[in-house]
């Protein structure tokens, strides 16, 4: 016989503590729920970073609610909300975009309430820890049977807001997404992209990289399915495992290795002739 | 039908691999128990931070048997114990203050017991992972059913060594009870004791905010129900989610703004005029 | 009545989110499982760092389906495997040695096999996320029953590759293993191979240690049965929870306060007369 506990899952820019504090309000008022805490460790305020994660890792965990936390405007009018997926899951948090990219994966928004019933919020609600407060108490409602329309009206759901990427002139220029733990910057551009601008490209292809802003740069580097495709300590362009074009370096980091903390976007050339070292 | 399932909460500060050992040991004697990470990134040896979570958080998360080591002393003669509360939890540690905060909150302590019975440790006991060998063993018996007093003998808990705000000629001087991850230094001061010092303040009431020590330096700020109330990269004066007053900057850091990184206390007095770029 | 879930672990260089993900693909597959996260900040790449971690974890956490994965080699042709224990576990991850010396601790490996069955993979499997696609996968359906002879074909473990500790002249040579989060030096070797070298060591005798590279550096010390046995930001050597011989500082850190980051093996022996301060 298998078990059956609603499942919830928690992605936060909080830390381990704050998000542990939103899992035990959780288990609180749904004690059977299986709790997962996807991220606690998004940069505080990145909600692209947020929204990229969301879209990438729901689709791999169960159907369950799925709660996602980056809130600069805590304290602020924006409205807390839950989306109701076609694949059955119902994510909740701040509208601000963060949880649309996710909605779309997951087959798209069904309806889209506000989080306005104080029945399912704490008692007290504090001006600074929503997630406590006011979406952990909500998720946990929802996972132990609430519908979402009894949450608060219906709202539709602001879109996030992500440049697109941009082809012309066999250049392909594309936003910066986030940096990930290894140093590797996710793009926000695919295959298609990369195709559209230089048709399909052979693993080993070489690259021109630039980028400007307080500091400028070129670098190249060879397009390649697999890190190990090139030594320890060089850099690639590759299609990460969420269909994302990265600048990576094998067993390093990229953004230490070219300074790229601070670059918004980047853009790629074909490059003539052949890479450093060949 | 609802599960039950006996709640286990650790806070540690080792890490996630030494804490997720903690639970496995938990799992291993109680596999029935339900064990939540509270936090394994204390900063080392934070005694006051620690038990300031552990008082903040704990009654948010179900009742039940909290871990809670923050162990300068382990291999020294002070003992572990388990103190049970008003609330019913059972809260397991060191016996240096950690625990006593977080017991206050949870209806108080109604015995303290030292863990001596070797049934409730693992039959080696090392000198340094006393989290493993001592703690979790001990909250996993208790979980599953044993009697606090079954433990060992009854103890008075030593109380957290923590000064107090202190108010004075219209200043309030509070210590910095730790930095939070956002870089906000929490202090240990409350709404009442920003009101004996100044009165009722109403939201942008101007404050002067100064600190010596390796460095020193003065900074203008305004108090604020909510970090929306000033522009991003702006510093504020807030009243936490817990209760304590802090000094923060919208989305940004204090610590690294300001370079309060070994600072430990502020005082805080009435600006007269406007702060700057008003 | 106790509660039947099977348990499995994971223990990662991927950070949480990633590591999540890993998670939430197991609760899809077995939603009845207990899953706990040992580790997902294992040192990138460090393929000997996991090795200890597992090897020391393990015998802690319950019978079940442990997964490890520090995995510089994925995208090349290094097996994925499955170590089945003599104490009835299952070892998920690389054939680079990671998994062994944990094996060895779990009653040693009674047959290993690769992961090729399509069955138990993910319809699509990436270039570089095999811990989601092909691991986790395959730990979830080890822990609903399929047997490890299921999953391919028979192969012989690659064993992990570390130096052996050497005992010559008086003087002990010790490889670094890895560095704790307290920066703590942790050596490959025991307290038997201590023994070898210098006899039976009373606390507080004095030893002498040396290291060369890039660095180099000499250090008078103290062995030392706990971290106590000398005062606050002392050095001392010791063996640590799991049997390894260790140099620290007092609740500080030994790589800070002696510049050890990049220190690859020490050299100790006796010390003539006192140590400093004494």
């Amino acid at each position: 016989m298998v078990e059956r506990r609603p499942f919830v899952s928690l992605a936060t820019d909080f830390g381990a503590a704050y998000t542990a504090i939103c899992a035990g309000v959780v288990y609180s008022i749904a004690p059977a729920a299986n709790v997962l805490v996807l991220s606690d460790e998004i940069t505080p305020y990145g909600v692209r970073e947020g929204a990229m994660l969301l879209r990438q890792a729901l689709p791999y965990l169960p159907v369950g609610v799925h709660v996602g936390i980056v809130d600069p405007g805590v304290g602020t009018p924006r409205l807390p909300v839950a989306i109701e997926t076609g694949r059955g899951d119902v994510l909740v948090g701040p509208d601000n975009g963060l949880l649309v990219p996710a909605a779309a994966k997951l087959g798209g928004a069904v309806r889209t309430h506000a989080l306005e019933n104080p029945a399912y919020r704490l008692p007290e609600v504090s001006t600074s820890f929503h997630g406590r407060d006011v979406f952990s108490p909500a998720a946990a409602h929802i996972a132990s049977g609430v519908a979402v329309a009894d949450l608060g009206a219906p709202v539709d759901p602001q879109p996030l807001d992500v440049p697109p990427p941009s082809v012309s002139g066999g250049e392909l220029t594309a936003p910066v997404l986030y940096t990930d733990r290894f140093g590797s910057l996710v793009l926000g551009a695919e295959r298609t992209d990369l195709a559209a601008a230089f048709g399909e490209l052979a693993p080993g292809a070489p690259l021109e990289v630039t980028w400007s802003g307080a500091a400028s740069g070129t670098l190249r580097v060879t397009f390649e399915e697999t890190f190990g495709g090139v030594a320890p300590g060089t850099p690639l362009l590759w299609i990460d495992s969420s269909g994302w074009l990265g600048l990576a370096v094998n067993q390093g980091s990229a953004r230490e290795t070219f300074g790229l903390a601070d670059v918004r976007s980047l853009t790629l050339r074909t490059a003539a002739g052949r890479v450093a070292g060949d």
